[in-house]
């Protein structure tokens, strides 16, 4: 080795090839998806109260955030083993993406305004991330206990880990459906949202799990490609749930669930925000705090325009990352 | 410690209240930045020869890039020790932004539209980079070799090394200074880039340099606040330059050079398209090949809009430093 002055490490190459190939797949897959949907006449349908510069969507073919789920499929057989915690990953994701389906075609497709009843997803969301934990603890050898950012420790859950990640999964999906209101905005959130789980895998020497969270990434750029302002297709409730599903699973088997609330800080902040709109507007008896939630909604008022408000969305996006990044380093990282 | 379920880990802490002690900084320093340019009636001067939509530019306050030295000399010693090598850091920015400053000065202030001879700026740009390469080797310790991303294995450079630091850092401040042409571009595209020399330091526990880093982005954060479309204020060269020998003695102490050429692979791509487009105009005695050059140019033209052609470019910029990240993990991090 020593007489030659270079030799070729195999894993960098696979996470580059990895990152590069999905990115491709996803770019060719939402163009064709875009197709496919516009010819069947699967267009959004706009919320009547949104802000009026938001009518001109009406029509974009929703439902491209399949492309999350096709992609991942195609392309993480050729780059890993399908090891359990792969399958459970893809697993959560592709019940995340059939429940967000549902809803869709029953919104565009069927015409029925509201889709699936709350009660109803709420249920399923509520079982996946159950069946997350509890598949993570009795079949992968995941401790059910919670490490602390910031802080050397852990917090031990035993028998309720279960309904604990029911309730962190639930909590993401919601979260990344409810910032799924802009062009761009939860596609490009997610994008960097994966990457302190690619960090956290990488440091645990987890390397499927980390071509997992560069393939997500590339998925999401590809896709992002598309989707930007003027978005060409809208993710859909297809997209969001699955976006969530994947984070909160990648969060579950590198261990770093609670960093999962600084490294998606953006989905936070914006589900904080109709929170805080609704529990005010009740408490006054008819008073906003925002001028509309989500939180996206209230600066796009404010007059910083949609592609602003995105750009300034992601800088605090980026933001957190880079927090979550610190916090990483105290979590045996 | 097994009583206690959490314990205070510092160096999270320090890295999170140094990046978010220097965005606030930098967001007021900017601001007050601005009042004293205007005051003084340091606007920006546009070519003329530019896309024609860049002419409400004219009169923004250039020069804003100050805030770069400021900050980082103001933050850092507040969360650092400050050692030879982060001393070497700040006194070849110090360097680069006083270059910089000369030739803001000669043009806006003075009028004289071409500001310093080329030959005089690529003379001290070269002098500082050789001063870099040599001070690292001779009194910090720094091997005079460099290391290959993707493979592993180094290619001795000797006596030469500080001449390859000379063209290193003489490249990359010339190639920010080109990209800095977009309201936003090269402060964001610094900001992404300098997550893999973060990560760097981190990975060969150079903590003060992981430090410098986080400040870096911080005030590169704090001043696209001001800067993103349409911008309030313009770094100039005084900024451009600034970034370019932070970025390039941040690869040389953290042994990464070869690495920003994909870390800054935004950088990189600019200057190319800079080469490819003068020399194919002399080639064919006058045709050109992109409508104009740097590349984001020619991206405007094409009609992606001044946003769209930057965010596009800071998602070319965001795959090339998920890139580089592996590239780091084949060389020893």
């Amino acid at each position: 080795m020593n007489g030659c002055p270079v030799m070729l490490v195999g894993e960098p190459w696979l996470f580059a090839a990895a990152f590069l190939t999905a990115v491709v797949v996803s770019l060719v897959f939402t163009g064709l998806l875009i197709s496919v949907l516009r010819s069947r006449g699967f267009g959004q349908r706009v919320r009547d109260d949104g802000p009026q510069t938001h009518r001109v969507k009406e029509g974009t073919p929703t439902m491209g955030g399949l492309v999350f789920i096709l992609t991942s499929s195609l392309v993480l057989p050729l780059f890993t083993r399908i090891a359990p915690e792969i399958l459970l990953v893809l697993g959560v994701v592709l019940g995340a993406t059939a429940l967000g389906f549902a809803d869709d075609y029953l919104k565009v497709a069927l015409r029925r305004p509201l889709g699936l009843r709350g009660r109803n997803k709420l249920l399923v969301q509520m079982a996946l991330g159950a069946l997350l934990g509890w598949v993570a603890v009795a079949f992968l050898g995941r401790e059910p206990e919670l490490a602390v950012p910031f802080l050397a420790g852990s917090i031990p859950l035993g028998a309720v880990y279960p309904l604990f990640t029911a309730l962190l999964f639930t909590g993401t999906t919601n979260a990344v459906n409810l910032t799924d209101g802009l062009d761009g905005l939860a596609a490009g959130g997610t994008c960097l949202a994966v990457i302190v789980f690619i960090v956290a895998a990488l440091a645990r020497d987890a390397v499927g799990l980390a071509v997992v969270g560069v393939v997500l990434l590339g998925a999401c750029m590809g896709f992002l490609w598309h989707n930007f302002h003027p978005a060409r297709v809208i993710m859909g409730d297809t997209g969001s749930l699955a976006l969530g599903a994947a984070l909160a699973a990648l969060a579950v088997l590198t261990q770093t669930e609670l960093l999962l609330l600084l490294a998606g800080g953006l989905f936070v902040v914006e589900t904080i925000s109709v929170i805080v709109q609704v529990t005010y507007f009740r408490a006054t008896g008819g008073r906003r705090l925002l001028r509309m939630s989500p939180l996206h909604h209230h600066f796009e008022l404010l007059g910083w325009g949609e592609v602003g408000t995105v750009v300034v969305l992601w800088a605090f996006q980026l933001a957190c990352v880079i927090l979550a990044l610190f916090g990483l380093r105290g979590m045996g990282a």
